[in-house]
């Protein structure tokens, strides 16, 4: 098992670890299989063989250093860092009702004003969750973008410094037994994903994202927008119930048949929340 | 030898050829050297070994299929397509002085009033050109910006459609016989290449472009502006000359260690032109 830095940040122990090394050198997001889908409570009960993916045995091996997932001994809290093609602004993204990390999100959006700071709801179930930080007690995704693959901006770079330090700043107060009053945060909740249009025989791409849906994530997609541009020269328009549209043209998702996720805005209520005193 | 299909666009013979097949499945730039700096004289004529990297053979083999470099058996003309991560929007790259890939670039500019379409001049001898275009009678790269490795933009592939669909018209107005009168153009003559500031014992990165800078390809950048941003906070402004920056931050430039090109701003008159009569 690899060792770790740990850093005093405040009241608070945080260790930074690069999930995938391996896929980083080869400046991919994976070498096997995707990592970010191998935190189910399936995939990390499944034995290792000799044909395992390499990705699953680092789920595995994270499991073992963070988690395990749904355990007392699980780290408190689990902040997976993310770039994306699409343009997404800051995003928190959290898969259950996790009221630690919807108020850190609300927190962060008061924080930077001037950023577009955006929380996303996947309501999934613990078990069923399949990210790193679904392993540990409470846990978020920070995804930035729009930045390309192998690229560094420090637009992007900044923008997500400046999110983690207002969460790190979040728990410190937290801890520091700061209570954090009941409140109302809007939350982007994933309801389906749409795929580009494809050769129904080969897979093949038909289209891509049409120029008018491009990098408009989380702009209300209204029945009969355009949404596609055919190679033909035709454009495919939105059929459907008005929802609004994030990861548009993300670069990992090809592969995946996503062209883009559709949410529903919705209104969630967080309770007040404070340290458990023992 | 590959066989390629052969189209035929008005007067003109077309045949559209992959380059680096293996790189574009595995979505990267190439897999062993970079095949678009193979051309030269140098290394044409260096034998094959049996670990000759793939691209250097593949070099060798576009230049028989297209070639041979400064023979008269070469094809009349060469456009090479491009992708950058760079806000480059569309660029016409001439190594030499080679009046039709200049005259072409006019008047694609000409005809592209809406689109930035601007003209870079290498400006190296024939036989060190490096790129694939210096295989033909005349050649030039198009470079399309900004895009991300492994996302197709429909807006970016417009404009390179279009670019590429002006170019074969003058070429088939050129082959009817037409002249096209001799006027001044605007091109970015290279001038040299900035790299990043890098720790002097690991080669790692110390610093990422400004953002001031970034996206901010073609605009005059002048001693004092900030070109990066340190990792510790600070940043470094530019000292020099007045030039025009371009290739900002392109993914495939770090192993190069080029954070960005700077160019010198010239007029070039070009002469008239038409078909030699035989």
């Amino acid at each position: 098992m690899q060792k770790h830095k740990v850093d005093q940040v405040g009241s608070l122990s945080v260790c930074s670890i690069l999930n995938n090394p391996p896929a980083i050198d080869a400046c991919r997001r994976y070498i096997e299989t995707d990592l970010n889908r191998c935190f189910t409570d399936a995939s990390l009960s499944v034995p290792l063989t000799d044909s395992s993916p390499c990705e699953l045995r680092r789920a595995h091996e994270l499991n073992s250093l963070l988690g395990p997932k749904g355990s007392e001994q699980a780290v408190d809290l689990l902040c997976d860092l993310h770039n994306t093609t699409s343009n997404m602004g800051i995003c928190f993204i959290v898969d259950s009702l996790d009221w630690v990390s919807f108020h850190i999100a609300k927190y962060v959006q008061r924080k930077m004003p001037s950023s577009p700071v955006r929380l996303i709801h996947i309501n999934v179930s613990p078990s069923e969750a399949y990210s790193v930080d679904s392993i540990a007690k409470h846990g978020f995704a920070i995804e930035v973008g729009p930045q390309p693959h192998g690229v560094l901006r420090a637009d992007i770079y900044n923008m997500m410094k400046e999110a983690v330090d207002h969460s790190l700043e979040w728990l410190n107060k937290f801890n520091a037994g700061t209570t954090f009053e009941g409140e109302d945060v809007e939350a982007f909740v994933f309801e389906k994903s749409v795929d580009y249009p494809r050769d129904p025989e080969t897979s093949d791409l038909m289209a891509a994202v049409h120029p008018k849906l491009q990098d408009n994530d989380f702009k209300l997609l209204q029945h009969g927008d355009p949404i596609f541009s055919l190679f033909t020269g035709e454009t495919v328009n939105y059929e459907g119930e008005d929802l609004y549209p994030f990861f548009i043209n993300e670069c990992a998702y090809y592969e995946k048949r996503i062209a883009f996720h559709l949410a529903r805005k919705k209104t969630i209520t967080l309770p007040p929340i404070s340290m458990k005193k023992d």
